[in-house]
This record gives C-alpha cells, sequence and structure tokens, in this order.
C-alpha cells in the first residue's frame, strides 16, 4: 500500500469557489473545512488569494480574497497540524512586497503564483520574493490550453530556474480534451525533471474531464492534485475532491479518506447551494471549453438564468 | 477528415431516459428527437425497451417500454432516412417470439439484446430469433464491472459465435475507472477481433467518467458509441450526446454536428427538469459507483429529496 508520501492534495475549496460568491464565506464553514481536510488526509488548505486592497475594493469582497494573515490565524491558531496552509497571488493583482510578511510571522506555508505565460517575468520576481520570505512556492500557469507549445516550454525553463518547487498545468478554460492534457503534462514533466521540479494539476469540469484528466495527470507522474469539495470553484467547477479522495483510496494510498468529506457537503455546501449559490457543469460551458474560450460569457449566461443555449453558441461564435 | 463510417453513434435517450420517467414522453418530443439525431448525424435511435405487456402493466408505463411498431411507425413513418431504428429487449422480460415480427413488417433495424452474465443462454436464443426475423443484433452485457474476467471472456465467446454483430461493454453501475475499463475493453476487443465482431460502449456518470470511459474505449478501437442528449438516463445518467458530439468533431468525424443537439435540449430536455424529472451526478451515485453496486439505493435516496449523503454512506457499507 502506498503511503501517500509521494503526493499532494490541494483543497482550492474557498480559493476557487470563492470566485462563485465573492470570498463570502462564513467563518463556520472555513472552520469545519479547515477540519475537514484534516480528516481527509488533504495536505495543503488554500483560504483564499492575497489580492491587492488598493485594486479590489474590500467593501465588495468577502476576507479571503485578501487572507489576511489575522484572519487565517483566527480559524487555525499556530495551526500545529499536519495540514498545511496555502494562498494563491496573481501577477500583476497583489502588493506582494508589503503585503506578504516573513513566513516567520506568518501562519501561510505556500504561495501560489498565479501568472499568464505574458506576466512570467512577474510570476518570477513574486516567486524570489516569496521564497526569500521564507515560503514555499507554486508557480501556476493560467489558460495553457491556448498557449503556443514551443512557448510554453519556454516560459516553463524560466520558471523551473526560480525557486518554485512546483510547475502547475492549470485548465482554466476546462478545454483539455485527453490527448491535449496528456502532451500538456508530458511537457511539464520533461522540464520539471530536468530541474528537479514537480508537477500539478488543476482542472475545470467543462467538457466533464475535471476529475478524469487529474487522473490522467497523477498516473502520468503529476504529484500536486487539486480538488474541491462539490466541485465548488468558478464556472463548470473543478475536480471534486471527493472524486479524487474515492479514486485515491482505490488506488491504495492509506492516508486518505473520502468519508469525512461528507458531512461537510451534506452541512455547507448544500447550505452554499440552497442560498442560490450556483456552480457546476452545464451545457453553456462545454461551449465554451469546446471552444477553448474564457468561461466568463457562459458564467454571465448561468448568471442571467438563461437556458436559450442555442442562441448563446450562435453568440460566442461570433 | 473522417467520414464516420466507422463508427456508429447511437442515441439511448428514450431508453436509458425512460427508465427515469417510466417511459412517459410526448409525441411531441420524439418528434423533435427523431429529427435532432438526423440532423446530428446520430446513427441509430433507441426508441426504447421491447418490454412484455404481461409481466409489465401497460396501464404504469409509456408506450416507450413496449415499443409496438405502430408506434414507432407513428413517429418515423416508413423511415426513409439514414438514421436506423433500434430497440432493446432484456433476457427474461419479452416475449420476443410472438413480439418481434419479421424486420421487413417492422421499422425496427436493430435489436439490442440486454443480458446479464448469467442469462446467457437465454440471449443467444434471442439473438438467433432476431437474426432470423432479418435484424441487426447486438448484445449488451450488463453490469459487468462485478464481473469475473474468465466468465465473461466465456460469455463473450458464446456470444461471438452467435449473429450478434456488436459485443457492447455496459457499466450499468459507472464504476469503471479508467483502468478497469481498458481492461475490459481490451478483453471484448480480443474476442471481437477473432470473431469478426464490433465493439460498444455504454457508459454511466456516477464517477463522471461517462464521457471519458467513451472516449477511452473509442481510441482503443470500439466503434459503437452511445450517448444520450443531457445525459439523460438512470441514476448519474450517460455519456452527455453533446459532450459526445463535440469529441467527434474534434476528432474529424464530418459526419456529427453538435449544434442541432441545442434548440433540442433547450426546449425538450429544460422541459422535462422543470417539470421535475431528475437524473444526473450527484454525490449519492458517486457511492453506489465507488462501490461497485447497483444504483437503485441512491436512486431512492434521489427521489426521496434526501441530502444526507454520510448516513447514506453508512446505509450502503452494511
Amino acid at each position: 500500500m502506498k503511503n501517500g508520501n509521494e503526493i499532494r492534495i490541494v483543497d482550492a475549496t474557498l480559493r476557487d469557489g470563492g470566485l462563485v460568491n465573492d470570498f463570502y464565506f462564513e467563518d463556520d464553514l472555513v472552520r469545519a473545512l479547515y477540519q475537514t481536510n484534516q480528516r481527509t488526509g488533504v495536505d495543503y488548505m488554500e483560504f483564499g488569494y492575497k489580492a491587492s486592497k488598493k485594486m479590489f475594493d474590500p467593501a465588495v469582497n468577502g476576507k479571503w480574497k485578501y487572507c489576511d494573515d489575522e484572519n487565517i490565524r483566527a480559524i487555525v491558531g499556530e495551526n500545529r497540524t499536519n495540514l498545511k496552509i496555502a494562498v494563491m497571488a496573481d501577477v500583476g493583482r497583489c502588493d506582494y512586497q508589503e503585503d506578504f510578511r516573513p513566513k516567520a510571522e506568518s501562519p501561510v506555508d505556500m504561495i501560489r503564483v498565479a501568472t499568464y505565460l505574458d506576466t512570467i517575468p512577474g510570476a518570477v520576481d513574486m516567486i524570489e520574493d516569496a521564497a526569500k520570505k521564507g515560503y514555499e512556492v507554486s508557480c501556476n500557469v493560467m489558460a495553457i490550453s491556448r498557449s503556443d507549445e514551443y512557448d510554453l516550454r519556454g516560459a516553463l525553463e524560466t520558471i523551473a530556474k526560480t525557486p518554485a518547487s512546483v510547475l502547475y498545468v492549470v485548465d482554466s478554460y476546462g478545454a483539455l480534451y485527453p490527448d491535449h492534457a496528456k502532451r500538456l503534462v508530458d511537457t511539464y514533466l520533461d522540464v520539471a525533471a530536468k530541474y528537479g521540479k514537480q508537477v500539478g494539476m488543476h482542472a475545470h469540469n467543462n467538457l466533464q474531464l475535471a476529475f478524469s484528466n487529474t487522473m490522467l495527470a497523477h498516473s502520468m507522474g503529476a504529484t500536486w492534485l487539486d480538488g474541491t469539495y462539490d466541485a465548488m470553484g468558478r464556472g463548470a467547477g473543478n475536480c471534486a475532491m471527493e472524486l479524487l479522495l474515492s479514486y485515491l483510496e482505490r488506488e491504495g494510498y492509506e492516508k486518505y479518506q473520502m468519508a469525512p468529506a461528507l458531512p461537510f457537503l451534506d452541512e455547507y455546501m448544500e447550505g452554499l447551494k440552497s442560498k442560490g449559490v450556483v456552480w457546476g457543469y452545464d451545457t453553456q460551458y462545454l461551449l465554451t471549453g469546446q471552444k477553448n474560450q474564457h468561461p466568463r460569457a457562459a458564467i454571465k449566461f448561468t448568471k442571467e438564468g438563461r437556458r436559450d443555449h442555442a442562441a448563446f453558441r450562435n453568440e460566442i461564435e461570433k
């Protein structure tokens, strides 16, 4: 039986799910999630973004868009657990030099630097700053389903020379059919092997392939796998943590358990849905995923309660 | 570009979807589906079951549980189209000797014989009867995720010696993780190659793998692929036809088009859902799928409107 040491499971519920409800999660939910992750064996819990308060008005966003150390501390105390704490920071949308304190003063263990291919120099600066301050760092390259693979490889080589320890495949548009996912993971693994880095997978469910692509990446050698409870996340949502845990159990990882996820789903995720928070696969996401487009049009369609997919397809074909 | 001649797409919406609403579909919907399938390029439309009226009371089931030739004829006339007509018949639940007229008198092109591993002799009799009457025949072996693979291979050898032209992998419990699906498809392809038969895939979505497993089977050489619009089907539903069509377009099959599916989804599938007909992936199906169980407990849980998945898991663990 595998002991699970070789992989890392990251719960991105608050961070990717926060994109659905503007990061307004009750403390009760956050506390229950923190406890659930300890029970399921999840390795990292991503609390949200560390976004700039100058650029993003705190009056219209919940506190997990900013992840002040004090707010995390109010949930985790000194975090004397095996669950590590992660936050995400977008290149160009945070004030990392001032806002990120030295690791010794912060409950955060890992900073996940999210970048597009055309902001790699900014990502490198952020990675170096975070590493210097004592954090573990990953680099999550977004929207790569549209990237030129030569450009991507060059960017990965650049990132691989930084202190970032994990290079993440991020299928922002949920547009990766299996052959495409395989090609990208291959490229990442190739660069990662050269520089002694790990590869991660963060999938979206536009084509109902988030779980399948996550298993595929794992079977190829990716060792950092993201999930969210009830697949909560932007648009079509993510790889459901409960599916991922069921797979890991079956693969013989004794560390991970699906059953402790269920009370959290029943109480808290049902609670969000009953309040009208909407996410998850629907035909509009298939349409943007198939076209390898940002899901924003599909999210707007969803918010407006529209069900005229035929008209929607014509709109996004333009 | 592929011309699509080498594969066959089967729309099982009325048949598998009928298990959700007891086969009560309005003629309008059935007619619209018949037209939609012609537009999307689907090869076969399965109208329902040919069940015994002695065993299953016609007073409590819609007419597509019985698929009388007259009722099909009322929709398709002489069916002067490229879309072929299929019906399913379960071993031991039909009166095939009397109810199946010679093909020359029937609008039906193909009879899909559904069997369990322990009813293979009955399946052989039905296949031979249907072939003698002039029909194309497939044999759909249900619930194989629980079967012993030695027994399965023996059964496939027996079926392969009949006039059935297609041997179907049927993941009744939606329990096939990719490695298991691959092993089964391999076994089928191996026997099929020996006897000059084709292999089909009919998937269920308990683990959100119906589409993924269907693509997997296709990539391995399965040539008959089932889908249902909006994934309508028992429990967690099936491989969504619109996802399957999007994949086939991408693979270069010019025959298949996803766009014409959308008006049907918008008008008719939305209509069913707005009337309270419920199907599709949910956590209770993950739980039965992971345990490789029949979904009946999860279907009951769904019908009762329960959301206590933690308690449900304890119930099915017993």
